[in-house]
């Protein structure tokens, strides 16, 4: 089949992957030529209804709904951009208008449901240890009948057994209680014995009340809201144990994949922050659901969420308007720890639970880079650490004991495909370890789930690009090297030189997988966009200091092949030792914030002694900058136990 | 007309007024016979539609709808039993099985916008100097503007701005602001210069942000919400001055007119909580509507709300189950102060504005009483002194600066007008001072505005049961003087004796207006109820203790006759001077709390100190109540100063 060697362009999402096709065929055939497998009963005849895509760029190029569809679909479906993926081909009188246009024309995002195959988000990493202090308390009491001699009100009576029981509570202190739960009181009194079990928030609060003694269950989750993945820990409060783990792709790419995009969204019309924040609501809700189904419990179980996100994320969680955060000076309506009402924020937890969002830095720079920062306890440090965490936007963070300070780039999502012409998200497919044979040029490589290759990931990526120079495919300016570029390997014409790390007949494309001389510039751009960025951060602390230890946080960061990112530059030189990969700190940093309130507060207090530095704005930026895009720096000096490898200098 | 002096019974509700009716007269044509003036635009053809009633006892004797009511009157309407009240008659094919009934057969609630004149409800009183110290307070910043140098969030910016303007404020305190207030700062602050009004309670807490310099608009209100009637006041909190005053009978009164009534309704169908609770959430936004528009503000310019109210007017109005209260040991849900945001109670003030509710004492003694208390500083007085709030219940304090003790008595009714065959709340047209000549028997009166009398109020039945002692025409145990009952001021049947307040031709009843025996024992009842009441607070203090001075608070209270009430015996013989009107103390205690929050702990500390006395479980009550039922009481050595007097002794 030769679906995908037309040439009219097709972007699908969340997979980031961009196909040629003819206008021969559905979206179905082709994303089962993909190799993308998708849900459907009925294999394409439209009788199902289950191949739901969402056209977000084209529909006005493709053939009318048919009668299937008009069956499976809302006309607000319709109306919207929803397509039966079996049913949609190009619209055959527009051909020739489109095969003149020379960008994208078509934008199709695969919903969830639709893919059967899980991404590969991180979810663990690596758990520092942390004392059990929950803001989340239970306290079991057999509350006094009342009698005419002490004629105490329900919620007094409560009070002074609490008070009595407590070993928190002083005498003095004011018991408070949420509202709506003083109607339940006298029923759940009467039928329960006067044994009930009281949920408290920071000692003082009742939250709700139980019948009995339930003080085992003790549940609260944990959520790290990346741009594009969302992930959900479901804790036992009383012992810290992750019962629970859930994740999904952030329902916010199907209005833009990245932060600009989306803030771009939210300006054009305020009514469009609701989408967002409804989108990223129902991801939670939806991830708690299923959190829930596995553990077993209700949702009025879960008394307390914990959040961490970037500034845009947090404020689209929250529903308040980011837009600010876009536009120079790049302010947040609010920086410094929350605690909400579930139910403001329809989050289907217990009603009356509380939602904590750690603290924003500034700009982009937001709760999920405190949270990397408490996860790692890079402030107990002795050595000065840089600690990257690499998501769709990067953050970067040097600090030790002494000093802290942050800056972010938006350089991560070249490593995650995008702006790779076979780049893609870490799916089912996608290359993850490449190896060169700097002999004959041999590629060797993994993929995920051992599928046939359709892309490659951002490991892959860095690996592909170490090994281009090892293999002195490539210089150290990232230019192809000459003198080899004919051998079979390579794809010459006019425009480009394309190396081919699968062949045709390996992939499920029908066609090469390739790095061109783009792709390289694009992950150059990125790792000198860290490399620069920290080296920005550290110019700005101007003691002369030197980065002595790497963490490598997020999802990326995990898979990578830590001596390669540090081959190309990315990560300053430090011995592999001092190079830690940390994992989901973000998330874990989310975690240890349910599981120790006291991390809260250290949240609040570190935020005053965070040097926050816009990379971007910095004089010397331009300079680091250029100069980082040498592969590993212009400076070899920077980088002396690469020195020895014999790569091909600059030219 | 003879329309009143048929032979069937109707209840005219909420002025109390029983009249026998014939049949063939529409109850337009009755009420205008009764002078009460009601809302119509057609003079009773049933083309305006104005003259709804709502029947709550007796429709199905009534003549079916007609054209016109189902013209004016929806389905749901007609079902819950309203009509117009001049196509409303008897249904002529019941009237033979109607006079055999020996019971009231019909009840008609005449609604607020019906009755063109306003009720007499107090809404003054004597307030003792307060120190202006509200929770709600404003401060008027500036705001830096953000920079890249310090991109610092607009909350935090406000924030600062804040902690270095207010006096009241430490550095480290934590500043919160209402979730919701949020999103309008980034616009509020840029459309205005960066200068902005914050509305904060309690000192940290901003509950709203205005647009440039709004300090001299600060505004409260206070409610007391009676069984019977409630008024509101809307108050100044910069100087605690009184902008607007306003007052309704509680719809609640449609369900029940005392608060057993209303308890058994919610204890039949828990929907019924929400009736009531609607019911008075409905009368307090009218008044707030009323008040806002009297001093042409928003109604989200007031920015909190105290209210007081018995205990199950506080649990009704908070949506809080009272059932317990009505249910020995006669329990509440709580007790204490309550701060509750208004939108939780839809109450239409500023959404985040807070509701503060007073604490309750025990059983029936609620926030009413506390709202006396901090009124008339009975904890300050050195004198020993007996405060009685007269209202639809009765409450009693004993207390002075060293001790406080409170009970109440359902005894306040009978002073309504409940249960007197002549009796009527304090409306137009009520009898409300009266003289008895001793020489003639003649009666002299005044009447509430003018109106030629339709029955005799509260102040007025004191009046007439002290004159008719003082007239020898009852003796000290209740009795008609047989001597002179065949004076022509008599009427005499078998059954009964009537003495004849105002004739027939005097009155728009076309018949006389009369105290009958059993409205003289209904008085007796009562007043031995406050009698022994407080008798029994004192026997509880087991101290010896005597009564020094007397407050009299509440809208009866203010009305009534001092010397007479202490004539019949419902207050202890004190020297006149002593005796203090004090009006409607717990409106005043409503608004002192508004304008003072220390006094609110102020309530609360008040609360463990306060003895509450179950009075009517009291095993000496009987014997006491007994000997109070005697005019002023049993022995005479209680009320020295009135031994003189001669009264025909007891027989």
């Amino acid at each position: 089949m030769e679906a995908k060697n037309g040439n009219i362009i097709i972007d699908f999402e969340p997979i980031s992957r961009r196909v040629l096709f003819s206008d021969d065929y559905s979206l179905y055939e082709i994303l089962s030529e993909l190799n993308v497998p998708i849900s459907s009963i009925c294999g394409g005849l439209g009788t199902c209804g289950k191949c739901k895509v969402l056209i977000q760029r084209g529909k006005e190029y493709l053939n009318n709904p048919t009668p299937s569809e008009k069956k499976f679909l809302s006309n607000n479906e319709i109306e919207d951009g929803w397509r039966l993926a079996c049913q949609t081909k190009i619209d055959i009188k527009k051909k020739t208008y489109l095969e003149t246009l020379q960008v994208p024309q078509f934008r199709v995002f695969l919903p969830r449901e639709l893919l059967l195959e899980d991404f590969n988000i991180l979810v663990s990493g690596i758990s520092k240890g942390i004392e059990i202090r929950p803001a989340i308390t239970k306290i079991f009491i057999e509350v006094k009948k009342s009698s005419l001699k002490e004629p105490i009100a329900d919620f007094e009576r409560i009070e002074s057994a609490l008070l009595s029981k407590s070993t928190n509570l002083n005498r003095n202190d004011e018991i408070k209680i949420d509202f709506n739960v003083l109607n339940d009181i006298p029923t759940l009194l009467r039928e329960n014995q006067y044994k009930i079990t009281l949920v408290l928030w920071n000692n003082t609060n009742i939250i709700t009340c139980e019948p009995g003694n339930t003080l085992e269950e003790n549940f609260g989750i944990a959520f790290d809201i990346g741009t594009t993945t969302i992930v959900g820990y479901l804790m036992n409060l009383n012992n810290g144990k992750i019962y629970a783990v859930d994740s999904k792709l952030n329902s916010q790419t199907a209005y833009g994949e990245d932060l600009i995009t989306r803030l771009t969204f939210i300006k054009d019309n305020q009514k469009n922050l609701q989408k967002l924040n409804s989108a990223v609501i129902n991801d939670l809700n939806e991830i708690i659901a299923n959190v829930c189904n596995k553990a077993n419990i209700k949702p009025s179980q879960i008394y307390e969420a914990s959040v961490v996100g970037n500034s845009v994320m947090h404020h689209i969680f929250l529903g308040l308007n980011p837009v600010n955060i876009g536009l120079s000076p790049f302010i947040p309506v609010i920086q410094k720890n929350l605690n909400i009402k579930a139910k403001n924020l329809n989050l289907n937890i217990l009603k009356n639970g509380n939602v904590y969002t750690s603290p924003l830095i500034a700009g982009f720079v937001g709760a999920d880079t405190i949270g990397v920062i408490l996860s790692s306890r890079v402030f107990n440090e002795k050595e000065l650490t840089l600690a990257i965490d690499i998501g769709t936007n990067g953050e970067i963070i040097v600090g030790n004991r002494k000093i802290l300070a942050v800056g972010s780039c938006a350089a991560g999502s070249a490593l995650e495909g995008a702006h790779i012409a076979d780049g893609m998200r870490a799916a089912a497919g996608a290359i993850d370890k490449i190896k060169i044979d700097p002999k004959n040029l041999d590629v060797s490589y993994t993929t995920i789930k051992h599928k046939k290759p359709i892309g490659i990931c951002g490991s892959g990526l860095v690996d592909v690009i170490a090994e281009m120079l090892k293999s002195k495919i490539i210089t150290r300016s990232g230019n192809f090297n000459k003198e080899i570029i004919n051998h079979e390997r390579f794809i010459k014409n006019d425009k480009n030189v394309e190396f081919i790390v699968a062949k045709n007949e390996e992939t499920s494309l029908d066609k090469d997988i390739t790095i061109s001389q783009n792709d390289v510039r694009q992950i150059q751009m990125a790792k000198a966009a860290f490399y620069a960025g920290a080296k920005i951060i550290l110019n700005n602390l101007k003691r002369n200091l030197k980065i002595e230890q790497v963490f490598l946080a997020g999802a990326f960061g995990n898979y990578i092949n830590a001596y390669n990112a540090k081959f190309i530059g990315m990560i300053p030189d430090i011995h592999d030792d001092n190079i830690f990969q940390i994992g989901n700190a973000a998330g874990i940093g989310a975690q240890h914030c349910l599981l120790n309130k006291d991390l809260r507060n250290k949240a609040q207090t570190l935020l005053k002694k965070i040097q926050y530095i816009e990379i971007a704005v910095d004089k010397s930026f331009q300079k680091e900058y250029a100069e980082a895009m040498y592969f590993p720096h212009l400076n070899l000096d920077y980088f002396p136990s690469l020195k020895e490898y014999k790569v091909i200098p600059k030219r």
